[in-house]
């Protein structure tokens, strides 16, 4: 209709800016919180004498993973091969894919990058074992290998010892490719039992069945040098518990409403550091405020976010781009703004391509979520 | 470690490529049913002589709106600034922002926009109106304006003809920026109520709320030339109903299962055509055969997704990456290829980069999904 230019989108905040003035919805991080929940974690790991390597599912963002090698952590894992390629340019060269890898293309990938970083992989297949041995073998380059037990989340993971022994063999049919890490064993269900007590029972009992297989293989004459897991929730357990000598919390940088829902002692005790920024952009109804941010900008299968900082207040509803808060306390006015703790911060910051780092409310710097949608 | 060069992810699919060969997880489209769904909806619409103006809120894809807008939709929907501008770009020139926009940055942008081509937005805030208003002086551009009413929804949208009548005052006052252009009154609820009959009721309920606030109107000496709303579940009945000009469904291009849960008749029934494409990747557990494909690559808010094609077998569990089948019947063997037919369309397109389109089973083309992350 026009022969003006197309606009142009402008950046949602800019170093230096007050928390006002970004535009919303927005993903933010307190970075004073965020920092403290590193020091405490990895504080925690170096007195228990456990190697911390912490998940990158949980924020897919570089910045946020050097900031944790920085502090001591041994390096990372990812879920994914193309979830890791951006901390790799980013300078990550230890990187644990916590999952199994299958398929041709995938494989290749994986091969490609463990001739650039020190990559390891799980694996709970004979055949997945051979091709993986195959993809090295065409690129030249070599893999470590931990095979995944099933612990209770009955998800990927072999039964127990005898499976992990026939697996064993093939690896050890690949020395120049594959070389045998240790074991995985990750119960994801155990993070979000809510008593305190409960969820010991359950780390417990998963940390059991783990060491009957750790046992049976030292029967067998196989060490295991790694034995890798834990989660946000369970990991003051793992710390504790001598069977784990690798952790791989994610979420306890950055928390979220569901892992916030949970009873935790006064040992280990994270804080909130992860908000999405809203904006109220209706009040025609007295006894609702509209927000800008709805299910584009936060997942909701593990509940609603909380509203920060607004006692009273609570976010009712929540539709694709809406979000509707109610509440006996007074409700924010057009145009204001409301931080809001996600759900769950997993899928939350994968619909976000920044995250905007704050200090004492204003715009430190902004974080590339580099690995937002690499799902491959 | 190396000076090996950075891999690169390679693209999921190429033109050509079988399904077998798309890289996993991927959002692809089945272009017969897609082309299927445009044809039957803008058949309805032209027999009703009601506009069709499609929701890109569901799709994110200017592709799609293209095709749509081919075949005699007279624009489109979206629902925030920031999504309209690639399609915008792409060669959309009437683009309806069916939704409140506050703030001056997302009013410049808007009134910025619509220079280059015709915008309309909702208001419910005679102080909203006056800020569009000052914000189009600014760009010397002009948009046309709907109020919103609440017609059920209980979110945005003033009460009725009263409330309308006195932000009406605002925007005659600016005669050079602002066009009193209707009404828009979406009732969200109502798409998915399952009962036909229950869903028919609760349309109509909201057609007479409308229909009563444009008499008052009326009877006020002022005309309203488009009454809009509508979505994929109640078109039947808007486009029956006499009281809507114009309807926005944007779901039915694609159906999820949560609309496909609903109760039809046989005169505008719409196909599955989107479809996430996942692999298995563990099959340790005979009783089950773990995905690729979890929260990801579709949203889970609306209900699991439902697998395709494969009677007797259930998407059970959930998990940020993985997904558990589960049934009595046979389970896909490790490596094979699922077609799931995701929960909710409009969140889950909103997760991917790229739309992969098959006619036959055959990549015939790799659409950008250029709106995807675009809340602001």
């Amino acid at each position: 209709m026009s022969t003006d230019s197309f606009p142009t989108l402008p950046p949602a905040a800019r170093v230096g800016d007050p928390l006002e003035r970004i535009d919303t919805p927005a993903l933010v991080l307190d970075l004073d919180a965020f920092e403290r929940n590193l020091d405490l974690m990895q504080a925690k790991a170096r007195a228990a004498g456990v190697a911390l390597r912490p998940h990158a599912k949980a924020h897919k963002t570089p910045q946020v993973a050097l900031a944790q090698i920085a502090r001591g952590a041994v390096g990372i894992c990812c879920q994914k091969v193309s979830e890791a390629l951006p901390f790799l340019e980013a300078g990550v060269t230890d990187i644990h894919i916590s999952n199994e890898v299958v398929g041709a293309a995938k494989l290749a990938l994986l091969a490609q990058a463990a001739r650039v970083g020190r990559f390891s992989v799980c694996v709970d297949d004979a055949g997945q074992v051979a091709e993986l041995a195959a993809a090295c073998a065409a690129q030249g380059s070599r893999v470590d290998v931990f095979v995944e037990i099933n612990v209770g989340q009955d998800r990927c993971g072999v039964a127990g010892a005898p499976e992990v022994l026939s697996i064993l063999q093939v690896i050890s049919a690949h020395p120049q490719q594959l070389a045998f890490k240790g074991l995985q064993a990750y119960q994801g269900r155990v993070q979000h039992i809510r008593s305190r007590e409960e969820r010991r029972a359950a780390a417990l009992a998963a940390s059991a069945r783990t060491a009957a297989v750790v046992a049976a293989l030292q029967a067998a004459g196989i060490a295991c040098p790694v034995v890798t897991g834990g989660g946000s929730g369970s990991v003051e357990f793992e710390l504790a518990g001598g069977i784990y000598n690798e952790v791989q919390p994610g979420s306890s940088a950055f928390m979220d409403a569901d892992y916030g829902a949970n009873e935790y002692g006064d040992a280990l005790r994270f804080e909130h550091s992860l908000f999405v920024l809203a904006s109220v952009m209706s009040r025609v109804d007295e006894r609702q405020a509209i927000v800008d941010a709805g299910l584009k900008s936060m997942s909701a299968e593990s509940g609603l976010p909380r509203v920060w900082g607004r006692q009273g207040v609570e976010y009712a509803v929540i539709s694709d781009e809406h979000g509707n808060l109610r509440g006996g306390a007074p409700l924010p006015q057009l145009g204001e703004r409301v931080l809001l703790v996600p759900g769950h911060c997993d899928p939350t910051f994968n619909l976000h391509d920044e995250l905007v780092c704050l200090r004492g409310g204003v715009v430190e710097a902004i974080w590339p979520v580099a690995a937002r949608g690499l799902s491959r």
